[in-house]
Order: structure tokens, then C-alpha cells, then sequence
């Protein structure tokens, strides 16, 4: 078998987004990340904030947004549009050669659009295929790719989807021809014993101790689908994956958690 | 020299762009074209409607939109977000695999902040530079480039430049390699005599034609811009230009302007 070269993949949240300066200091280490990469990238506040300025009221069931035809519509132009082309811009600054992307540019990302039998989410998509061939010749001619977590359904509708979602689904995919580190980025130091306590980073989670966890309610809900997400990915070959503040990604010295199966 | 392969830029506006079966019928149209092509957008109506619903009043002078920080906040979610997402999930579903792209993406279009000597015109960028060795690149391997009228300075700024002139800028760049059809689509059947009688087109305008037209006060003002674009084009090598109804596409029996020198 050919030596896989290897990919970061980095996904952050809105927490960095709605910081300018963070986000700026962000970028620039991005920049300095050797070797081949990808960026995913959420914005629910400033989606909110978008929809609100022009009436619309989020609906959330159970913390989950609903995406009816006017929110789709925001979440396109602020995370596809605002977001996604911010963000290229300054990598540009940076000497980094991003080019930004929704799932339906190069048809990247298929989705279908979310069957529930009881929740009508609207308009979001759950993830069916990467193309990875198409992913592979633009990372290989040194291409940083930036996706927004927009997708499509090939039949001309774009869906919301999650970008924690986006970025497991692009790392198992592309494990198949890169050696795959996948980095979830947000505000605390990695996965906590106590929430309220950051200096309690369980360094090595695994399925066995998740478990436990789990089963002691220590692990936050928004917490599970995260690490459900981590152990699905490794499962079906990603080969490493770390959780915590995109410190991480400058310093490799800096506390964080990294998931084993 | 090698033989160059034909390349077909094509241009659209507003007009289709507010209609939505004129838009889905013209993609379907585009979408049956042979060989390499590029798509380019405006979109100045959706625009200022989003930036009305967010309470910002379009600031215009002598017919040009000034656009303050807001307004391109608002431009570039609508052009690089909502307008050209759309249209790329579009095409994927007529199996045209476009790529939506801004000026910054992948460094294609590098301008610069117009310095104006009387007026501010804000966030408006004039271009400086095509990345033609990444677009011939995307284009060769069968990609179909879809771009809004976004660029940005590569010190981190997004512009908002004319959508006619970055279809021109293109048809310049590409023209050294390959064999360019601009081709610019309204909602008119081409250049008329008369601008009242739409059976009064001028099949072939040559630079002669242009200023007897232009002395006579026959041509009208936003007709002005748009043919000076069009000779500079050709004084830059561009092989071939067409102005008229988008219908022409389809059939190339339609009437319609061809630009000469």
C-alpha cells in the first residue's frame, strides 16, 4: 500500500467566528498548520443575528434549529456568503491558497434531506456522499479547502447540515487516501470531568470510559452527539482525532483530548 | 502554436436573475452548451432588497451604488452567498458540475480599493489581476466556474466590483489561452438603434459605428460602459463578443450585437 500523506482537518465553531480578533489569530496559525489541511466552519450567532434584523423568529425543538425557507435562506447567505468568504479572504492575507465551498460547489457534498416521522427540521440534510476524487486533485494541488456547512441534494435544493457532521463525514472520506487528523476546535481545553472546572481535561477518551461517563450523567448533553460523531468517525478509519482550543493546533504541547476506539 | 480550445464566457444580469423560471429555464440552457464555459453574475435587485429589510437606504451617485461597510456585508451575502449557491445547486442538478467562486477564493480575481479622486465609492474594488493558471487548471479538468461579482485586495479586504467588468477581465485573461466567446445576455435582444423599438438591433457594432452612434447621442448611458468594456476586451485580444437576449445561447440563429473592431 502507498505511503498516505497526511490531512488536518479542523472544524470550529461559532465561538471563534463572532470573535474578530480571535478569529484573526485563529487564521494566521491555521496558516502556519505544514502540510495539507481542510477548514469547516459553523455561525449560528451571527445566522441569528441576521435573522433577526430582518423578522424572523429562530425556531429551536429540543436545541435543534428549524430550518423553514426564510432560515435556509439567512444561514445560505451568512455562512456560504459572510462567513465563508470572509474567512477566505483573510487565508488569502495569509499566503494561504483557500478557496471556500458549500457542498453543492463541485457537488463535494450530497446530502438528502432529513425524514423524521414526528420533527419537521425543514430544510436540513443529512450527509449521503463525498466526492472525494474532485477533493483529492485540489488538496493535492495545494488547494485549502474552507466548506460552510451547506449542502445539497443534486436535485437543486441547498440543506443546512451540521458542520460537526461535515467535517467527520469529510475525514472518513478522505481517510481513505490521506492519513487523516481531525480536530475539533472550541472554546474549552478539551473534554471535561466537570463541566464547570477547566482544568479537569480527560487527556484519552475511549469508548469503555464514555461509557461510563455517560452512565454517570458527567458528560454534557451538547457533549454526546460531539464524541458520538469522534467514535463513528474512528470506527470507519479516520485515524486521529482531538477535541480542544485551537491552541492545540499551534502549540502540540497544549492539554486537549484525543479520542481512541 | 498550439491550437487553443474554444471557451465561452457568458455574462447575466438582474433581470434573470429576480425571475426564477427565467433563471431556471436559462441554466438549463447554459447547462447544454459544449465545451468550456464560465457563468457570470450580478445581482443588484435582491441586494437592495435584503438591504432594505435590514433598514440600510442604497446610497447612489451618478448611478453607481456607493457601498459602505453594511452594504457590502449585505453584497456579499447576497452575490457570494444566496445568488450564487442557488445557481450552483442548480446546475449540479443539470449535471453541470460548477464551482461558485468570489474573487478571493483560490486568489482568481485580486483588485484594488477605488482611489477617486472627488468620490468615495466605499468598498469597490477595480481589478488588477486574473489567476489564470488556476482557473485554466479547474476548467481543463471539466470544471464549470461560476462567479459572482465579489473580489478582494489580498490584504484580507472583500470588494464589490462590476459583474460586466469581471466578465471582461476574464475573457482578457483567459483569452492568452484559450479561444474566448464573451458573451454578454439582458434583457434585450442586442444593441438597438432605437432603445424604444426592440426590432432595431445592430448586428454588428465596430468602433466606427460606435462613436457616430455615441455623437448622435443614439446609444444610451448604461449601453456606454458596457460597449467600451466590450472594444477594450477585443484591443486585448478577446476573440469574440455577443450582446443580446440570452435566448442566443440556445440558438445561434437568434439575433443579437456582434462587437467588432
Amino acid at each position: 500500500m502507498e505511503n498516505r500523506k497526511p490531512l488536518s482537518i479542523i472544524k470550529i465553531g461559532g465561538n471563534i467566528i463572532d470573535d474578530a480578533s480571535e478569529l484573526s489569530q485563529f487564521l494566521s496559525d491555521f496558516s502556519k498548520i505544514q502540510g495539507h489541511k481542510i477548514l469547516v466552519h459553523g455561525g449560528g450567532k451571527s445566522a441569528t443575528r441576521t435573522a433577526k434584523s430582518i423578522g424572523l423568529i429562530p425556531q429551536m425543538i429540543d436545541g435543534r434549529r428549524i430550518t423553514d425557507a426564510n432560515m435556509l435562506e439567512v444561514v445560505v447567505m451568512v455562512y456560504a456568503g459572510q462567513i465563508n468568504k470572509n474567512i477566505v479572504a483573510q487565508l488569502q492575507a495569509n499566503d494561504t491558497n483557500a478557496i471556500g465551498f458549500s457542498g453543492a460547489d463541485g457537488n463535494l457534498i450530497q446530502s438528502e434531506k432529513r425524514n423524521h416521522p414526528i420533527i419537521d427540521y425543514g430544510f436540513v440534510g443529512d450527509v449521503q456522499k463525498v466526492n472525494t476524487p474532485l477533493l483529492q486533485t485540489l488538496i493535492s494541488s495545494g488547494i485549502v479547502p474552507v466548506f460552510c456547512a451547506i449542502t445539497h441534494d443534486k436535485k437543486g435544493q441547498l440543506l443546512n447540515t451540521n458542520a460537526d457532521t461535515i467535517a467527520s463525514e469529510l475525514a472518513i472520506a478522505l481517510s481513505e487516501v490521506f492519513e487523516v487528523t481531525l480536530n475539533y476546535c472550541f472554546e474549552k481545553p478539551g473534554v471535561l470531568y466537570d463541566a464547570e472546572d477547566d482544568s479537569s481535561v480527560i487527556e484519552k477518551m475511549n469508548q469503555e470510559l464514555y461509557a461510563k461517563l455517560k452512565s454517570e450523567k458527567a458528560i454534557h448533553s451538547g457533549m454526546i452527539p460531539k464524541l458520538d460523531n469522534c467514535f463513528n468517525s474512528l470506527s470507519k478509519g479516520v485515524q486521529k482525532i482531538k477535541i480542544g482550543h485551537h491552541k492545540m493546533l499551534k502549540n502540540t504541547n497544549a492539554i486537549h483530548t484525543s479520542i481512541e476506539l
